[in-house]
Protein backbone atom coordinates (compact mmCIF):
# COMPACT_ATOMS: atom_id res chain seq x y z
CA UNK A 1 0.00 0.00 0.00
CA UNK A 2 0.67 3.45 -1.21
CA UNK A 3 0.44 6.65 0.57
CA UNK A 4 -1.38 8.75 -1.88
CA UNK A 5 -3.33 12.32 -0.95
CA UNK A 6 -6.66 13.15 -2.87
CA UNK A 7 -7.66 16.77 -3.72
CA UNK A 8 -11.38 17.02 -4.53
CA UNK A 9 -12.63 20.21 -5.38
CA UNK A 10 -16.30 20.66 -5.03
CA UNK A 11 -18.35 23.88 -6.71
CA UNK A 12 -22.23 24.64 -7.48
CA UNK A 13 -23.25 23.87 -10.74
CA UNK A 14 -23.08 26.58 -13.46
CA UNK A 15 -26.36 28.66 -12.49
CA UNK A 16 -26.97 27.23 -8.93
CA UNK A 17 -26.88 30.59 -6.98
CA UNK A 18 -24.46 30.82 -4.47
CA UNK A 19 -25.40 33.48 -1.83
CA UNK A 20 -21.94 33.23 0.10
CA UNK A 21 -19.71 34.32 -3.06
CA UNK A 22 -22.23 37.14 -4.41
CA UNK A 23 -21.31 38.91 -0.40
CA UNK A 24 -17.83 38.09 -0.61
CA UNK A 25 -18.24 39.82 -4.06
CA UNK A 26 -19.93 42.78 -2.65
CA UNK A 27 -17.57 42.87 0.75
CA UNK A 28 -15.00 43.53 -1.37
CA UNK A 29 -16.65 46.11 -3.70
CA UNK A 30 -17.19 47.67 -0.45
CA UNK A 31 -13.58 47.91 -0.35
CA UNK A 32 -12.69 49.61 -3.11
CA UNK A 33 -11.92 47.02 -5.36
CA UNK A 34 -13.22 45.81 -8.91
CA UNK A 35 -13.90 42.58 -9.86
CA UNK A 36 -16.11 41.00 -12.65
CA UNK A 37 -17.02 37.49 -10.59
CA UNK A 38 -16.23 35.54 -7.89
CA UNK A 39 -16.98 32.07 -7.36
CA UNK A 40 -16.68 29.89 -4.20
CA UNK A 41 -15.46 26.45 -4.12
CA UNK A 42 -14.93 23.51 -1.14
CA UNK A 43 -11.33 21.56 -1.06
CA UNK A 44 -10.82 18.68 0.71
CA UNK A 45 -7.22 16.88 1.24
CA UNK A 46 -7.50 13.36 2.03
CA UNK A 47 -4.93 11.04 2.90
CA UNK A 48 -5.72 8.05 2.03
CA UNK A 49 -3.84 4.34 1.98
CA UNK A 50 -3.87 2.54 -1.48
CA UNK A 51 -2.68 -0.24 -3.79
CA UNK A 52 -2.21 2.72 -6.89
CA UNK A 53 -3.04 5.32 -7.93
CA UNK A 54 -5.97 4.53 -9.85
CA UNK A 55 -7.54 2.64 -6.87
CA UNK A 56 -6.83 5.84 -4.61
CA UNK A 57 -8.85 8.08 -7.10
CA UNK A 58 -11.74 5.49 -7.03
CA UNK A 59 -12.08 5.41 -3.20
CA UNK A 60 -12.33 9.26 -3.15
CA UNK A 61 -14.36 9.32 -6.16
CA UNK A 62 -16.91 7.27 -4.22
CA UNK A 63 -16.56 9.09 -0.63
CA UNK A 64 -17.20 12.34 -2.66
CA UNK A 65 -20.40 10.79 -4.41
CA UNK A 66 -21.37 9.46 -0.84
CA UNK A 67 -20.56 12.58 1.19
CA UNK A 68 -18.19 15.55 0.18
CA UNK A 69 -20.85 16.31 -2.76
CA UNK A 70 -24.09 16.87 -4.06
CA UNK A 71 -24.50 15.91 -7.65
CA UNK A 72 -28.00 17.51 -7.63
CA UNK A 73 -25.88 20.92 -7.20
CA UNK A 74 -22.06 20.24 -7.15
CA UNK A 75 -19.49 19.28 -9.94
CA UNK A 76 -16.51 17.66 -8.75
CA UNK A 77 -13.06 17.40 -9.50
CA UNK A 78 -10.56 14.78 -7.94
CA UNK A 79 -6.79 14.61 -8.40
CA UNK A 80 -4.25 12.08 -7.27
CA UNK A 81 -0.50 11.96 -5.82
CA UNK A 82 1.90 10.06 -3.50
CA UNK A 83 1.58 11.44 -0.16
CA UNK A 84 5.05 13.82 -0.36
CA UNK A 85 7.09 13.08 2.78
CA UNK B 1 -6.74 45.76 -19.54
CA UNK B 2 -7.07 42.06 -20.02
CA UNK B 3 -9.08 39.78 -17.91
CA UNK B 4 -7.48 37.08 -15.26
CA UNK B 5 -8.77 34.71 -13.26
CA UNK B 6 -7.04 34.78 -9.74
CA UNK B 7 -7.51 31.43 -8.06
CA UNK B 8 -7.33 31.98 -4.71
CA UNK B 9 -6.61 29.09 -1.89
CA UNK B 10 -7.14 29.99 1.71
CA UNK B 11 -6.55 27.17 4.52
CA UNK B 12 -5.38 26.56 8.14
CA UNK B 13 -2.31 26.91 9.19
CA UNK B 14 -1.04 23.73 10.38
CA UNK B 15 -1.72 22.96 14.17
CA UNK B 16 -4.82 25.44 14.12
CA UNK B 17 -7.68 23.07 14.92
CA UNK B 18 -10.43 22.26 12.19
CA UNK B 19 -13.65 20.39 13.98
CA UNK B 20 -15.28 20.85 10.03
CA UNK B 21 -12.78 18.51 8.56
CA UNK B 22 -12.78 16.77 11.89
CA UNK B 23 -16.56 15.97 11.57
CA UNK B 24 -15.92 15.49 7.67
CA UNK B 25 -13.34 12.86 8.40
CA UNK B 26 -15.85 10.86 10.98
CA UNK B 27 -18.90 11.04 8.61
CA UNK B 28 -16.61 9.14 6.03
CA UNK B 29 -15.54 6.73 8.64
CA UNK B 30 -19.10 5.66 9.66
CA UNK B 31 -19.68 5.06 6.15
CA UNK B 32 -16.92 2.48 6.23
CA UNK B 33 -14.07 4.63 4.74
CA UNK B 34 -10.66 3.71 5.55
CA UNK B 35 -8.54 7.48 5.58
CA UNK B 36 -5.26 8.64 7.48
CA UNK B 37 -6.15 12.18 7.30
CA UNK B 38 -8.40 15.16 6.47
CA UNK B 39 -7.94 18.83 5.75
CA UNK B 40 -10.60 21.20 4.19
CA UNK B 41 -9.65 24.56 2.26
CA UNK B 42 -11.93 27.45 1.01
CA UNK B 43 -11.13 28.15 -2.86
CA UNK B 44 -11.81 31.57 -4.24
CA UNK B 45 -12.20 32.52 -8.05
CA UNK B 46 -11.75 36.25 -8.63
CA UNK B 47 -12.58 36.86 -12.08
CA UNK B 48 -11.06 40.74 -12.70
CA UNK B 49 -9.22 43.50 -14.90
CA UNK B 50 -5.21 44.27 -14.75
CA UNK B 51 -2.55 45.22 -17.05
CA UNK B 52 -0.87 42.37 -16.26
CA UNK B 53 -0.32 39.00 -14.78
CA UNK B 54 1.43 41.05 -11.94
CA UNK B 55 -0.80 43.57 -11.30
CA UNK B 56 -3.80 41.02 -11.07
CA UNK B 57 -1.82 39.00 -8.85
CA UNK B 58 -0.94 41.92 -6.27
CA UNK B 59 -4.79 43.19 -6.41
CA UNK B 60 -5.91 39.42 -5.56
CA UNK B 61 -3.03 39.27 -2.83
CA UNK B 62 -4.70 42.71 -1.50
CA UNK B 63 -8.21 41.43 -1.79
CA UNK B 64 -7.17 38.34 0.58
CA UNK B 65 -4.89 39.63 2.93
CA UNK B 66 -7.97 42.46 4.06
CA UNK B 67 -11.01 40.41 3.55
CA UNK B 68 -10.74 36.46 2.61
CA UNK B 69 -8.01 35.19 4.56
CA UNK B 70 -7.36 36.20 8.34
CA UNK B 71 -3.29 35.89 8.93
CA UNK B 72 -3.31 34.68 12.64
CA UNK B 73 -5.03 31.34 11.30
CA UNK B 74 -5.06 30.67 7.36
CA UNK B 75 -1.73 30.35 5.11
CA UNK B 76 -3.17 31.56 1.65
CA UNK B 77 -1.91 30.62 -2.40
CA UNK B 78 -3.17 32.84 -4.99
CA UNK B 79 -2.19 31.76 -8.47
CA UNK B 80 -3.30 33.79 -11.86
CA UNK B 81 -4.29 33.01 -15.11
CA UNK B 82 -5.78 34.99 -17.97
CA UNK B 83 -9.40 33.72 -17.82
CA UNK B 84 -10.90 31.38 -20.53
CA UNK B 85 -12.86 32.96 -23.39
Amino acid sequence: MTAYTATVTVRLKHGVLDPEAETTKRSLERLGFELSALRSADKFEIDLDADDASAAEAEATEMTERLLANPTIHDYEISVAETEA
